[in-house]
């Protein structure tokens, strides 16, 4: 069996990969879990893509604005279509750094430029408008294809749990619909198996036929506590590994193994100024929580020889 | 191949389902379908089992009301406890009787006994009541196991669109955790591949670790415009073949298909008293539709040489 971890370097992190994947699969272990039950859940921003200097999906909500002000000039004097046809990204971060600060009047802003963006369209046109932007759309300072900022490492790693009986799915606080034409290409999961923050749909029939399309506004932030109540909701079953990157994915990695199960929980640590980012910020309780509990701490600096695919 | 239909009798409804799969399964068809996309959803009351003279589930609920109060007899007096532990069946039809004209006071009666019987219990607790309830239940007219009343007809289409590359769902207006323990044994659909209404869940930590467990109160009702809402959420695809019985199934039925892909509709007309029963009240515009549209209906009377499994 190709191993498919050829971009880890030996060390604690593959080993706790291998022996676990061991131990699950050996049938005369009280480990033992049947292969109905491997159940694998990865968060996405972070974990198997790059999401510095922002979300990719950031991107492409920045493109849409600056193509709506590209066809209205009276959107380009009122934000955020201005700060996206401007290029002014002090407008966006400090929307962000504001809303940390408890002050969301300007992320309200932003969110309602995403509802006049997207709401109404039908979900089959979203997602050739998603497809339209990996297929061309660069990361701002990697220099590189958005379609190639996913971690190596941990595509093998998806690899190599399929090859011993596991399912494997994307559980993320980004956008299920952004996600799904991505996650075929990218990581060669199928649209069934993505899991993350939905906006709301409405189902509308005409004449000429039926469609699902967006509602304005968000139906379900994935984060958090809700991240288990989603895998459940999606999957009927407790995952046995679970990786993230971020303090959102807290209740997502305890919540795999329970009573009766084992399990396996990678946390990725960006400490790598030099190949990919190097911070910790939204990840301070997350790392505080695998050092208590002996979860695995995936170093993209020491543990990974190769970044992107 | 097992062609998997013995139980359908040669006719138009056994030709329909023949000739779209072999039409979407044709490569120098211009109705080819990709095996990625070749998704069948069903519902399951009515569809994929018998739903009279109460939906299965109703059982369920009135044993663990019953229970509930054999333990307090505080209960005995109170409804909807009452009605289940005397067996006061016309309590519980009239519920609904009023709700069908207009008067839910007696539902909310019910719905609130079903919050105190399951709130607070957690999932994989709940799902081993199901299985327990499954093993020994059964049907009060058919005089059979309630696990013996599925259509072994449909089982064999389940089979033998499977067999053509299909993927199978349930999208039921059914409780989702209630149907999933049932799939895996009765249809052989895993837990994943079952859509239906939910009732709230939470995500709840302590210092034994971590469960996913029901509030009070349903989350979402998966019925008429909401059923092609949640297989879009769920699977991500517009499904190409659809099943169902009843009106609630007809935005389920309308959305299969679609501006690229060709459709092939089921409805299962309850019309055999002998065998099963004979009944149209709660698919009058389905049937109608089905007529209009050219959708295929499958009578149990006349395209069933076997009706239960």
């Amino acid at each position: 069996m190709n191993e498919h971890l050829e971009s880890w370097r030996e060390g604690a992190a593959k080993d706790a990969i291998r022996d676990f994947v061991a131990r699950i699969g050996d049938e005369t272990s009280s480990e033992f879990v049947p292969v109905d039950e491997r159940v694998a859940v990865f968060d996405n921003d972070g974990t198997l893509w790059c999401e510095k200097p922002m979300p990719i999906q950031v991107g492409f909500i920045l493109k849409r604005f600056a193509a709506m002000a590209d066809q209205d000039p009276a959107l380009r004097d009122r934000q955020p279509w201005q700060a996206a046809y401007t290029h002014d990204f002090d407008w966006l971060s400090q929307a962000l750094v504001k809303h940390y600060n408890g002050d969301d009047s300007d992320l309200k802003v932003l969110l309602g430029g995403v509802q006049q963006a997207f709401g109404g369209m039908n979900v089959e046109k979203y997602a050739s408008e998603v497809e339209e932007f990996l297929a061309s759309a660069a990361h701002p300072t990697l220099k590189r294809p958005y379609r190639e900022c996913t971690f190596q490492p941990m595509v093998e790693l998806l690899r190599y749990l399929e090859d011993n009986g596991f399912s494997t799915y994307i559980a993320s606080g980004g956008d299920r619909d952004f996600m799904r034409p991505a996650a075929v290409p990218l990581y060669g999961i199928p649209p069934d198996r993505v899991i993350g923050s939905s906006f709301g749909l409405q189902y509308v029939e005409d004449e000429h036929g039926s469609a699902v399309m967006y509602k304005a506004g968000l139906d379900v932030f994935d984060d958090g506590p809700e991240k288990p109540v989603r895998i459940w909701s999606r999957v009927g079953r407790r995952p046995v590994l679970a990786g993230g990157n971020a303090n959102g994915d807290i209740p997502m990695l305890n919540f795999a193994g329970g009573p009766a199960r084992p399990a396996l929980r990678l946390i990725v640590l960006h400490d790598d100024a030099e190949r990919e980012f190097d911070y910790v910020a939204g990840a301070e309780r997350a790392l505080e929580r695998a050092g208590d509990q002996g979860w695995t701490v995936v170093s993209v600096k020491n543990d990974w020889t190769t970044v992107f695919a």
